[in-house]
This record gives structure tokens, C-alpha cells and sequence, in this order.
């Protein structure tokens, strides 16, 4: 059995438990909180809460932790800490700043002799994976990715700091007709507007001016001033009836040519639909875990990505069952 | 530059030195084959066809060969010997006999410390790997594989040997509902003829008893008798106008559950449309080429499949160019 260590236990870490409940060679040992850890009820049986400072006393008994912080301020300071004690997991997703988490975990967990897998999940992690395979076979070609529909946390936390607004909810919507169009392989040239749609469920409080509200939130930089965006004002009770869920997917798709004239085309698309973000996100980094497990066992040591990892190494069954099974 | 040989110079062999020619970092230095060199004509200029037998002459001259001969008879001679002397891609793609083959390929490879890629195109290859990744996410859920709209060479052979059949084409088409259905999450058990209809463009003799083929057809085991199989008898004008390409394609999609009841929907899915079968196929083997040409420089020897390496190795561009570009 893999132990598991839970760092977190938001919706991500929620989602790991699951994850970890669901996978017949894994045991969750602990979930570690920065909460005073009586106030956190986890739903797996016998498995205790423990302070996030105590980590380390469970250097022995853990195998992998599946650190489930925020990248903003969080898997930045400590991922590299958790990497000196224990093979560690992250969903670090602060594209710009990957290549310096790197080398902080890195250093870190070949001091360790631990396995460290960053910014894993789905975008980046499944995402960015399929985008690499699809440009190692087609290297002519152009790269497209749609989110949604689905929540966007971030978005919908912007909504909610404007002044008058109770709670919100942002749905990134990909446009249908530029899907087709890529999908047939016109490799049409999409501007932001082009791609995606946002739709707002927002509620307001009594009396609020929505007209003003309406305003800030369409001409808000960034967030949506350069997209087509339609805002709902509803009720608490519809909210809470209609939008509780975090559903998300999307689709990379490469449209490639090959021949000697390069005028043979290809389209490779690889798409999800989620009804749970953060239960898949934690599948994710589930199956990862068992990866950095089996590399330590093998001598490995540092940090890796998704790139790094040989497929096989994801899967319960070894090598011989694959080829005979699944290739 | 890597320097790629190809061995066998047919539809697939034509699809890897299209690949070569369009990957920057590659050069084809000869093509070997069994007919008479100077029958073979190449479409790269300055490159020698060289006779099969005399390739070991080549052994400090081309850093992978890539095996482009059958499957059936070719392949479990060939690969193993060539794995003596060279790197190795093959597409052997007859499942039952993949551990077997591996089995010779890898004593030989580790024999001459070369590495051998087996089993390396769309299916088996893209589409398992794919299957792999989806399982590793999602351990509980249910697998489909989808193929098509695409030229089944098998399927059109197995016409061709007809008494009256002069040519022939089979399209192996999915069942559009039942797509769908599994795209939608539904989880269908679905029997063979509900997955694919078979249609064949047949052209045959003058006077043939047309009823008599089509019935051969219809019933042929294995073949076409599970099927919904349309039966359309044209011309060799009209075959050579709409049916001289090799399209193909199809879906990998899996529908799976998370959660701690395990009631959270989601589907995973990996589509290809090729307008060239070989042609794609010539370049997924171009990729895994370069895979085993890193791997050997890093001391690595013996028989790998597409399960065993690691994403990054098909890429030209190094780990931290893909680290902050590309995840």
C-alpha cells in the first residue's frame, strides 16, 4: 500500500481523499490543516487531522503527500519544504513562474533523496501533456485550447469584490462555431472574443444599483473587458439551487499537416467534461503520487513534471501486464 | 542530426520519410529495401536505396532505423535482428503476439546496446497510451474505442480475394449514436454491430453474379458477418476518382466516476482525423525515432513501447524549454 499524506483539505483536498478512497493501492495516513485540526471533519474513517507544523513527525510513516494548497502564495513556500521530508505532489499552476518553483523543489528534494511532481492536473498537467505528444507528431501544425464551460473561481471571486454583491458565479464558455471551425481543420486565427464567452449568476444585495454593477463587471480588465459577457442577476435560491456545482472540461486540439509538400492534414483533439473540477483534479494527482512513489522506490530523486514521467509508471500493474493488456 | 534509416519502402515507409523530411533535427541517410534498388524510386534527393541485406554495412553510419515492414511475417524477423545493430522503431500491431515479440526484440537490443521502440503508431501506440492515461485518472469507468471513418487495408484485402472482385475498399464507419451516448456519459453496453457498419465500394468483373459476391460478403466470418455491411458496386473509374486516399481516424473515450460514492461524472476523450493513415503513422514513428536515439545516448538499451518512455523524449527542445513554454 501507497501512504498518502493530504497537505489541504479544500476542495482539492477533498477531492484527493476521493481519489485516494477509490485507488485499491493507496492508504490516506493523514490530512495535515492549518486549521485548528478539531474543527476539520474528513469523511475517511480512523484517519486523523493533524497540524500542518507537525508534518514531519510523520516522515516514517507517509510515503507521498498530496500537497493541495493555493499556487498564489501557498505550494511557492511550501512544496519545497515538504520536498526535504517526503516525495510531494503539486498542482502549482502560476504558468510564468513554473521554471522558478522547479528549481526550488528541485534542490530540495535531491537533498531529500524525495521525488517531487509539480503543476499537475489538468491544465497544466493533462493538458499541456496531450499539447506535447500532439506537437512531437505533428510539428507543422497550430495548437488551440478551449476551457469550459465551467466555473471559474477566479473569475467569480472578481465578481464578488465588487461593491453591492453578495456571491457570484463566472461560466467560461468556448464558442461553438470557432470549435467547429478548428475541428475541420481551417486553422482559423481566433482573437480572445473569438474563443470564449464568460456568463455571469451574480446576487446582489437589496437595492444594489445592477445597472453599475453590470458595468464594472463588463469593463473589468483582464477578467472580461476583451470577451462577450452576459450578466444574470438571481436570486440566493436560485444560486444555490443551480450553481453549486464546479463542472469544467475543454479541449486541446493540434490541426497538423504531414507529406512531403505538407499538404496532408490531421487533427488530434483530446477533451474533458467534469462534472467535478477538483475531484478530477485530484484523480490526477492520485495516479501521480503512485508515479513519484514507484520513481523513489526505483533511485530517483528531484523534481519532475508531467513531461518527465514515462506512462507506465502511473498504473498499479507493472510492465509485462500492460504490453499484454492495454497496448 | 539524427540519422534515420527506413527499412521498407512502401505507404508507411513513403510516412516516415515525409516525417523525416519535416523534422529539423532529422536526416535520412538511406532507405533499404528487398526489390531491386534501382526499381525503388525515393522522393529525397541524394539518398541512396540500399539492399536489404547489406544494412549492417550502414551500422556506424545511421543512428535509428525504422522498421517499416508487416506485421504479420516481417516484422517478428526483422526488428529483432536490426535490434542487434541499430536503434529500432517498428508498428507491430498484432496484439496476441506483442509479449513474445518483445520478449526477442529486447534479448537482441540489450545484446548489441540499442534501443528498440515496438508497437509505435495510433493503435496500438497514441490510442493506448491514451488508454492508459485514462485509466490512471479515472480507475473506475468504462473504455471505448472508436474507429473510423477510415480505410480498413484488412477489410479490403478480404474483398480483393473474391472470385469476380477485380478491386475493392471497405470504410470501418463508428455508429454515430452510440458515439454520442458514450460522449454523453450513459454508459452503453454496446455489441459489435452496434459500434460499426462496414461499407465496401467493390469493382468487379463484367458479367460477375453480383448477388453472389455481395452475399460473400455479408456473411464473411470475422470479418463482415457481425456487421451492418452496405455492399455498393462501381466503377474502376469512380474508384480511382473517390477512393485512392487512406483516411482514418476514431475516438478513445472514457466515461468514469469519482467521489467517495462514486457519483461524479466525467469523460476523458482522444480523437485523431487523419487524411493520411500511413502518413500520420510514418510520423508517430518519426518522434518515438528521436525518443530512442535519446535514450540511447543516455546509456539506455534493450525493447521499450510507448508505455515505457517518457513524454519529453519525443521533443526536440530540451527539459527546461518544455517546462517553461510548454506546461
Amino acid at each position: 500500500m501507497i501512504r498518502i499524506g493530504i497537505a489541504g483539505y479544500g476542495n482539492l483536498g477533498k477531492g484527493v481523499e476521493a481519489a485516494v478512497y477509490n485507488n485499491p493501492d493507496m492508504e490516506l495516513v493523514a490530512v495535515f490543516s492549518r486549521r485548528d485540526p478539531s474543527t476539520v471533519k474528513i469523511r475517511t474513517e480512523g484517519v486523523p487531522v493533524v497540524e500542518f507544523s507537525k508534518m514531519a513527525d510523520y516522515k516514517d510513516k507517509i510515503d507521498v503527500i498530496v500537497n493541495c494548497g493555493g499556487s498564489a502564495t501557498d505550494l511557492p513556500v511550501t512544496t519545497p519544504v515538504i520536498a526535504e521530508n517526503f516525495n510531494v505532489i503539486d498542482s502549482f499552476d502560476t504558468h510564468a513562474r513554473i521554471p522558478e518553483h522547479f528549481e526550488n523543489v528541485n534542490a530540495n528534494a535531491k537533498k531529500g533523496n524525495n521525488v517531487a511532481v509539480i503543476s499537475v492536473g489538468w491544465d497544466p498537467g493533462m493538458f499541456s501533456l496531450n499539447r506535447l505528444y500532439m506537437n512531437a507528431i505533428l510539428p507543422n501544425g497550430n495548437d488551440y485550447t478551449f476551457w469550459g464551460r465551467g466555473v471559474s473561481q477566479g473569475h467569480s471571486d472578481a465578481i464578488r469584490r465588487i461593491d453591492g454583491v453578495v456571491d457570484a458565479r463566472q461560466y467560461t464558455v468556448p464558442v461553438e462555431s470557432a470549435v467547429q471551425s478548428v475541428r475541420n481543420g481551417e486553422n482559423p486565427v481566433l482573437t480572445t472574443r473569438q474563443k470564449h464567452t464568460r456568463e455571469c449568476y451574480v446576487v446582489v444585495e437589496d437595492g444594489a444599483d445592477k445597472a453599475r454593477i453590470e458595468n464594472e463587471i463588463k469593463t473589468m480588465p483582464n477578467y472580461f473587458a476583451d470577451y462577450d459577457t452576459t450578466v444574470n442577476f438571481i436570486s440566493m435560491e436560485e444560486l444555490r439551487e443551480k450553481h453549486m456545482g464546479i463542472p469544467h472540461g475543454g479541449s486541446v486540439i493540434r490541426s497538423g499537416f504531414t507529406g512531403m509538400d505538407n499538404s496532408t492534414k490531421h487533427t488530434i483533439e483530446y477533451s474533458l467534461k467534469l462534472e467535478s473540477n477538483p475531484e478530477f483534479t485530484g484523480s490526477v494527482l492520485a495516479a501521480y503520487a503512485r508515479a513519484a512513489y514507484k520513481l523513489n522506490k526505483n533511485g530517483e530523486s528531484g523534481c519532475k513534471t508531467v513531461f518527465d514521467i514515462a506512462p507506465a509508471m502511473l498504473m498499479v500493474e507493472d510492465a509485462d501486464y500492460l504490453r499484454a493488456h492495454m497496448l
